[in-house]
């Protein structure tokens, strides 16, 4: 295993580009930092290209027969794999040093002609969600619930954002996601025929009142904003929470998850 | 009005100290950042000690009749008013800097002699919360589901953080908030018969199948290591949310979102 000690060695420079959404992007690879997340992405068929070690740290983390086994694994699919030194994982880690491990994955999007979906789907819509931390608590929420799928239309943010990896706790790669315009996500749940609730302030039906046993999507829009205007159809019916204070709306990430819940709840117990 | 252009200024510097958890203990003064967030701590009760407003924003913000009523108001109470120049604004408003707009206000807290709760009361219970974020959105879920009180147990951020005023939404200043340890809490829930349910991964009842009916308090502990010790109690309920998928838990405001409102569903609709 090749070991790497300076901070200006080349793929050292590259693995730290990635922390930008820009690099990201024009690469299409991304950062996956500590040891869960990474084992989740491999089992979800995520393609590692290189992984870089920091023994210290690992060893502490990790069980000698477990940290051979993953090693053992990640060299067998022919990933590169390297030993840094302390300065060099403080760089490349940022910040989050604790488990001695981070990957370069490779981006990989769900499609519309590869989804498959159970007969009676349940599917959330993010629209326009601007921070990382958010979209990650939701996938968590949307994993915890058994959604069948979530789209994410429109992104502010990057779904292979760090932040968003880590508050999923990696279930962003076990979810079937496809990344679209709010215009041709409409258009796919309209044809697969999925009623579509939209969560909104002043919506008619209170989500306690709403048929979730159906093939359903729920649409969330930004707390700022709330849902772009290809979201007012009249397909479409708006759902509200009941808001008892002052306030008239929770945190988008909280919203989604009593959306969720209570759906999975209507479907199990009807 | 006085006008401050130095950023040397000693109350600048007091003001700048604020952004400290420690500085706020030491003083028991915090900052509030925003009109909104402001004006709900004025009609809460909360003592503001000093206004500072950079009035090239704030005009922008507020319209001149809601704004000049809102200085009168602060002026009939006597408050100090400053009118800051922008690079002072810019330092004390820590990015925020949108609405023009930043309060030095007294902390006050709850006491248990002068709690007022209904008969049946709901109230919410968080143990050891780390991130002001993901307190701030728990009682802003708190005040939406119509929770009575919210009991912050043994916390490691501060209840007046500015992350945790803004993710609140101000609803931090509304609710009845009670800050103190978990042994203090549990004792006065027990004094005061209300039956408590324990948020807990490995909980034997599901959050549907639990009786919400009752005074109840529901608590939450740390994502990382669950509740302590004090909440393994004989009276204690052990209460889940069923996990489809490969996490283990939810993100700790999304969990109590669910459950504030499961909880405000089963005695609304019994």
């Amino acid at each position: 295993m090749q070991r790497i000690t300076s901070l200006s060695n080349p793929r050292i420079k590259s693995v730290v580009k990635l922390q930008q959404g820009r690099d990201r992007r024009e690469t299409g690879l991304f950062l996956i930092n500590g040891y869960r997340e990474i084992r989740r992405a491999c089992d979800c068929g995520f393609e590692l290209c290189e992984v870089y070690l920091w023994p210290d740290a690992l060893e502490r983390f990790l069980e000698q027969p477990e940290r051979d086994a993953f090693v053992r694994q990640i060299e067998r699919k022919g990933t590169e794999l390297f030993e840094v030194a302390a300065p060099v994982f403080e760089k490349i880690a940022f910040g989050q040093r604790a488990e001695g491990i981070v990957a370069v994955a490779k981006s990989r999007f769900g499609n519309w002609n590869d989804l498959r979906l159970p007969d009676n789907p349940l599917i959330g819509v993010v629209e326009q969600v601007e921070k990382p931390g958010n979209l990650g608590a939701i996938l968590r929420s949307a994993d915890g619930a058994g959604l069948d799928a979530v789209f994410v239309a429109d992104p502010v943010c990057d779904v292979f954002n760090p932040n968003t990896i880590r508050a999923s706790l990696g279930t962003v790669f076990r979810l079937p996601l496809i990344v679209d315009s709010s215009e041709t996500i409409l258009r796919e749940l309209l044809r697969r025929k999925i009623h579509i609730a939209a969560a909104r302030c002043d919506g008619s039906v209170s989500y306690t009142d709403f048929d979730w046993t159906g093939p359903t999507a729920i649409v969330l829009g930004t707390e700022a904003d709330g849902l772009s205007p290809t979201w007012f159809h009249p397909e479409i019916q708006a759902v509200h929470l009941p808001m008892s204070g002052i306030a008239d709306s929770l945190n988008v990430s909280a919203a989604a998850a009593v959306f969720f819940y209570e759906a999975r709840r209507r479907r199990t117990n009807p």
